[in-house]
């Protein structure tokens, strides 16, 4: 049970792991902290939150779970700010999409001592955004994945680790490294290939036609254009140099694709597109 | 009203052609042309066929409306055996996804006092194929692009609008050229993208963790990686220097997006997936 839980940012994540953790009566009470009010105020209405402060020392004192819900953007200062004020007691945890970054931060601000900080990424999100978007069941066998380092202390990762399980997310370990360059394969870069193919199209003659006969294909590839650009901006800042180096390989194989379709080369684009076809359905199921 | 529809290959869009028709009871017979026997008596069972024939003469004789909706990569072959066969009065259409190259074949093999070939491209699908998946309601309110040029004779462009409008469909025309530009950027494009990636992720050292973790994004933007490897091998050759073009484009556009992530530009960035995101939004909508 946790006794006060230390919202810092108010958006989707956030609000929907208060939501889980009341539902599951794993809380006695939420705080909230924002930078504005209008959303501590919703926050509060629409029961998410208990209380609220835009003192973050009033919010985090004497909290037994701090979790960092803010854009990975604006993480940095968090750290900055919260060096000072928490106690060794305390167990802290962020929601961020890229890690290493974040375990930098961590080092760099936070007292040496301090060993209660579990870095995490809920592997959830909807396209809406906001505490009023929030769903008690958005981790509902969802994966959580936890990037402590060989100082972390343990009884910290267990009660994270236990808060997310209460929510229904089932709990997976790894470096922040790793995280960050399969991630940087699965997520950053689908997402930065799809940005750049709506631009690419938008900057062509007849883009307006073109939009015009994209079919289901075309949305469903480019779906991911309509996300969050600060998130995603933050996140090509924050996993750079993941992001390049798989951005890099995939241009290298996108330039021996075209070598292919130049050559005409039927015999290696069909065996080719059947190797891609095969590893999908084999590996994520016609979906 | 057409007469005898003489149906060259038994596929989802022919048969579902076919259902649409006898639906509408705009068509008094159906005979199917395949190589398989067994499609062609499926075809005869599920009632989406009235007659078939191994001889492909027998099936177009005396139809006044053939046709075409075999893969593009055999289409030259059947221009070929079409020229010798096929009759003034009757009207000859196809459903290939690319249009040049079917031009050039109907001008290599066609008669040329021939004017009756209206070149089309209905803009349907679904991810199942085969006989058995047709669907009467297929092209309802789908586009159906037709590609004349300046020697079709304009009562055959009339009965192929027409054909397809009783199914449901919206007609458009445009020039073979303009086609194929427009599906090798909005089609053509995205298939090779995310056949490569699913290719490229494939080959990482850990690419069954990397397909663990994809999420819903993931899914969605690769789902076209599990189209047909022989349909899409067919289409690169045959749309191979539109598709070149704009692949060359777009591996231009990835060199830029990745000096912006290597320079670290905020603003650039920000503002890149910004346009991005209002574009789709103001163009497709958010789904």
């Amino acid at each position: 049970m946790i006794r006060k839980l230390a919202l810092i940012g108010t958006g989707l994540i956030g609000g929907s792991l208060s939501l889980a953790l009341k539902k599951a009566k794993s809380v006695e009470e939420v705080w909230g902290y924002s930078r504005n009010e209008k959303n501590l105020q919703k926050g509060v209405e629409l029961g998410v939150l208990d209380q609220y402060s835009l003192e973050l020392k009033e919010v985090v004192k004497e909290a037994d779970m701090v979790v960092l819900a803010v854009p990975v953007g604006v993480m940095e200062s968090y750290f900055q700010q919260l060096a000072p004020i928490i106690t060794e007691s305390c167990v802290l945890t962020d929601v961020g999409s890229a890690k290493s970054e974040i375990m930098h931060f961590a080092k760099t601000y936070l007292p040496v001592a301090y060993t209660g900080f579990v870095p995490g990424h809920p592997i959830a999100g909807t396209e809406n955004s906001g505490i009023e978007s929030g769903l008690s069941d958005l981790f509902q066998d969802r994966k959580v994945i936890l990037t402590p380092n060989e100082n972390t202390n343990h009884a910290a990762i267990d009660v994270v680790s236990s808060m997310w399980q209460t929510c229904g997310a089932n709990i997976e370990l790894m470096s922040a490294e790793h995280h960050d360059q399969v991630f940087a394969a699965t997520s950053h870069l689908p997402h930065v290939l799809a940005f750049s193919l709506v631009n690419k199209l938008s900057a062509m003659e007849d883009s307006i036609e073109i939009f015009k006969y994209a079919a289901g294909g075309f949305r469903d590839f480019t779906r991911i254009a309509s996300s969050d650009p600060l998130m995603w901006k933050d996140i090509c800042i924050q996993n750079k140099q993941s992001i390049l180096q798989v951005l890099g390989q995939y241009m290298t194989e996108l330039s021996s694709m075209s070598a292919k379709i130049e050559a005409s080369d039927e015999e290696q684009l069909l065996e080719y597109f059947m190797r891609a076809k095969n590893r999908r359905d084999e590996l994520i199921g016609r979906c």
